[in-house]
């Protein structure tokens, strides 16, 4: 069907800097050899269990500095992505312990997420062209700021797969809001947030015509279109408002991951481009695939984006309405001096903001460096008009030279940028498998005092890092302490589980001089793929051990009006509906027994009517597909036409007392 | 609706309970209160950090003894039912890092389970009454076994709320088969096996009618019945086979757990029951809840069953076809001898035989002894009829007396027994929130030459234990060294995540001898609630790391009739079937644009064709719902009706080289 030869290029490229990573791996890192076979050694023993073990000095150290004793609290709470298990997982640092997946775009029953009325109206918020869809693709989660820190109050997270964002509440771990972006099927650089959390961005990614129109792939450049959403934030209602939120048209390139300005860039926002090339793939076509065409130029373009002009022609009335979406068109971008396009290295993935706003730092994946532009520079060029010249969308391109503050060559791969407190920053190395530490010009911090633009140090990871982590490092005050290499194959790092591998999250340990970069903790993830992470102070989130008041709806967070209290229970039967109001206590539902006829309309509403911390109680009905989970004091509805008949026996699925197999009742269904 | 007063008493009696376990956790358990803030201590300084983090000498024991160095390997691997997620956990010891999850009852898209038609048919497989059902509450998992001991093979789990059974391949560690009883609504006791793993036990629990048949509740005694059920397990196709197995028909009490005979009491098996009293709750009706009306009596009743009369009466022809499943009817075993009822004390929560298959352990939850008897006087009451009479289903009871071998006082809400190589049970205590260590009288152990039945020591665990598990603990030669209490409340534990807790997986060290039991680490377990665990020695595992061989069908684990070699892509149209042959490697899908018409029927093969260890490719197409996991070597198809026109891009969901965003294709779909 295709010509073989035609991918030699491309392919023997890749597997060329693969096969240099490999080598590099096999220099640096330490061998995963086996322990010697542990002897007897007493309890209490810890120099015979280290000399058993064969532990090193260093090894010594990163359990200790590692080890939780029991009830002691994490120092840090990551959130991860879950990436196509569509959740997000919350991880304490540096325990690296997984405390929670969260269900997001995914139905869980664990959690109940996606059986009941609350929960599938909020899953199904973000249908897709009209259809429920069960899945996400979870890329980029973003914790909410207030002054460009994090103030632990929501997380937003995207779904690749089809282009949706939402938000979590992080007073219960809960997600509240899924939206679908109508413009787009797919996105990627998203979630982002402005400095207070004005706006949530989502990024780009595979150019097609805006909104559901179809259009021919031959018509690509005049009807394909690239996109970035602004989603406008309402923190006291801890929702997004669709109606206040808009999108800007760019030209059909795949637009990827943005950062927002901050501080001294407060109010821009920047986001990485590839496929600048427009290559449209068709390797059955003998045409390059799109691995090769998309990589032909050595510059793409990083959008630099205007928001607070964006958001004023907005309010201005210059948006048009595309599916009932606001979105600024390209004329009305270029005819206001919204949007101008920067030349960055081949195939960038990613665009970092440092802290204090001044500096943006892109990792071309194809280039070994990083490349730092200054933004005061970047202004004065915007104001100066030192333009190349426009791309064939009519954005004027900003001269590269006028704007360059540095390139740092840093090795193979490079793909992410995160910052700590010294001055320092960090560069995950895909191909070469390592971290790079590199210093900030101008910055500085107590153990970096006379920082240049230099690298300072790598440091081998297992195996092909994709994002990297440190704490609060997304900030205008990033902590240091830690880093985590989010590494997309464990290869040999753990025991064999199957064909499908974990991924390796790798805590490093920051907190030191640039000496030192020591690896602390190998961490597998084999529950999904996390893509990013962001990582918050533990004391910042305030989070509910149980819920205010009995009756609640976790979805609106009140009291629900569906709440039954203790005494209250019955079931009220009118023609064909019948209402059920239950109660649930260690160790009863209240009714017991509910008896129906087969083709009956059924709403059932239950509420655990405890406030004792971790007494939840959960709600099975089985060959109806139904699971609930009931926190304390929360009141939930569940609707079905009882389409089967026959006996069945709801029971409590979570082991809530010595007498929780006796929490049961029988679902009589008559035919 | 019902008199509050009535439920006073079973209520009071559960919290009165509850607050003894309250006290003793305060008495007994060290405090989680916060460490000292750590100052910061230079990378390395092993003593330094731990005078700053305030780690006492066994916080160091423990954190040298479960540290794991990057590509150290873990001793053992517990497998773990995920609860009411649906899934099973797969954890390694003694790190306690979560390895893996494996999708069985619940869709998972990150491994692709339940989107391809092949996984999807594996769930279908397991349909109750005609319906999918998208989740399950999995409770205990069983290895395969052969001569008693754990061969690494197969696991097995069971879905409470639905009674189905599910196999899982450990080359792969992917489910293969789910199958529905038709004959239940739910099971509790399941599954275990046999020593030779020809049966997968399933035991009962809520009493319904059997099969789809409906009876009202009015006429319990006579209609409803209990169950446990043999399937048959055809260890060359990897597959139980429905049409060899059987059930047996039951009281209808409400049949818990089941242990197999071994050794001396192979062939045998052995089932708690509860609720002998027949109660049918009705709270809302002023009777008493089951709670109170199923803790009556003081004995319920163990079923001790003649396994291998009862597949020789199957054999014969005295099964009678409930559903097209066979089913020995209780007229058939009283006649045969085949099932014995022996009195347990109040309300049992597990019966476990001692390693050498001559002792059966009870524990009845309202009871604080373990009751120990002897099989071997159980025999001989059988030879001997040393009844007390017949319950009222005509089935003997064996004298209590009689078999009686020890009660052993352990404390408060005892459930589960697990058992090492030195001659110690291990009892865990749901009230009293703690693990009890005693001796078998007559077995012996270098750290316990001169055992009796006899209480050596308790040690509190956080909180609230259901089972507990040893290493290789349910097999004729367990190891001893490691147990893992499975605590259903964490409370205080951990970082507060929302008003649903994790639960608390504690690691205690058993290696040493009767005077020390140590807690060594706290694992939370935030994606599901484990209720079983088997820990099986990680070298008895032969897993493969890639598949055998290029386009390979994993679910019948050999070449797929569906795979698709390198050039030999395609797109096939018939009318409006369209049928395409796709290839994925780093970094393509051949072909990259796929033009199909809306309301055309799409069968969609797609093989990776690397054979490289961890480069696995997903496959994500926006707006139809599916997202596959395509491990090297596999070969997958999918199938559906492309109902919604548009322009989507499918791409490769899983991270896999530095031109992973460029493996993307377009998917077009014309009005």
């Amino acid at each position: 069907m295709r010509d073989q030869t035609r991918l030699r290029q491309p392919l023997s490229l890749v597997i060329g800097l693969l096969a240099i990573g490999v080598v590099a791996w096999l220099a640096a890192c330490r061998t995963g050899s086996e322990a010697p076979t542990p002897s007897r050694v007493a309890p209490g023993d810890t120099d015979g269990v280290i000399a058993a073990r064969g532990l090193t000095p260093d090894d010594v150290y990163a359990a200790v500095k590692t080890y939780m004793p029991t009830g002691r609290k994490d120092d840090y709470v990551m959130f991860a992505s879950g990436g196509h298990s569509g959740q997000v997982f919350v991880i304490g640092v540096p325990s690296m312990r997984l405390l929670k997946e969260i269900g997001v775009f995914t139905p869980e029953p664990w959690q109940g997420w996606g059986y009941s009325n609350e929960t599938r109206a909020v899953l199904d918020g973000g249908k897709v062209r009209g259809k429920s869809i069960n899945w996400g693709d979870t890329h980029h989660p973003a914790l909410s700021e207030t002054a460009g820190d994090y103030d632990g109050r929501f997380l937003f997270i995207n779904d690749k797969a089809q282009s949706r964002v939402a938000v979590i509440d992080l007073r219960d771990f809960e997600t509240k809001q899924i939206l679908n972006n109508p413009l787009a099927t797919s996105d990627h650089g998203g979630t982002m947030v402005t400095p207070d959390t004005e706006w949530v961005i989502e990024g780009g990614q595979y150019a097609a015509p805006l909104g559901t129109a179809y259009a021919s792939i031959e018509d690509y450049d005049a009807e394909y279109r690239g996109l970035v959403t602004f989603w406008k934030f309402d923190r006291g209602a801890g929702r997004i408002d669709p109606a206040r939120s808009f999108a800007i048209e760019l030209p059909p390139y795949w637009q990827d991951l943005c950062d927002a300005g901050k501080l001294v860039s407060d109010g821009w926002v920047f986001c990485n481009s590839f496929n600048t090339e427009r290559a449209t793939g068709g390797i059955e076509d003998d045409n390059p695939p799109f691995e090769a065409g998309a990589s032909q130029r050595d510059m793409d373009y990083m959008h630099v984006i205007d928001l607070k002009k964006a958001a004023q022609l907005v309010t201005d009335g210059k948006a048009e309405s595309i599916e009932g979406f606001q979105v600024l068109s390209l004329e009305v971008l270029n005819e206001n001096g919204v949007l101008y396009f920067l030349p960055e290295p081949k195939s960038p993935h990613g665009v970092d903001m440092t802290p204090d706003g001044r500096y943006m730092v892109v990792s071309g994946k194809l280039d070994p460096h990083v490349t730092v532009y200054d933004f005061e520079k970047v202004k004065t060029a915007i104001a100066a008009k030192t333009f190349t010249g426009k791309d064939d969308y009519g954005v004027p391109i900003i001269d590269f030279d006028a704007v360059l503050e540095a390139q740092v060559e840093v090795g193979l791969g490079p793909l992410h940028t995160q910052f700590d407190n010294q001055g320092y920053a960090y560069t995950s190395l895909f191909l070469d498998s390592a971290v790079a530490r590199w210093s900030l010009g101008g910055a500085s911090g107590e153990l970096n005092p006379e920082p240049d633009w230099t690298l300072v140090q790598k440091t081998p990871v297992h195996y092909n890092v994709g994002h990297l982590v440190a704490a609060e490092g997304d900030t205008v005050s990033p902590d240091g302490e830690y880093l985590v290499a989010l590494n997309k194959w464990s290869i040999d790092r753990f025991l064999t589980v199957g064909p499908l591998h974990p991924q390796n999250f790798q805590l490093l340990d920051i907190g030191g001089s640039g000496e030192t970069m020591k690896l602390l903790y190998d961490m597998p993830i084999g529950n999904g793929e996390p893509h990013y992470v962001q990582m918050i102070k533990a004391d910042k989130l305030n989070v509910w051990e149980v819920y205010p008041e009995v009756g609640w709806d976790p979805i609106h967070q009140k009291k629900s009006e569906n709440a039954v209290a203790l005494g209250e229970e019955k079931i009220v039967r009118d023609g064909n509906n019948v209402e059920i109001f239950m109660t649930a206590i260690r160790s009863h539902f209240n009714p017991e027994r509910v008896k129906i006829k087969k083709g009956d309309h059924v709403v059932w509403h239950i509420t655990n009517v405890e406030n004792a911390k971790d007494a939840t109680h959960g709600f099975a009905l089985p060959a109806y597909d139904i699971n609930l989970s009931l926190e304390p004091g929360e009141a939930t509805t569940l609707e079905f036409d009882a389409d089967t008949d026959g006996v069945f026996t709801y029971y409590c699925s979570e082991f809530c007392s010595a007498l929780h197999l006796e929490m049961a009742g029988y679902f009589l269904v008559q035919p």
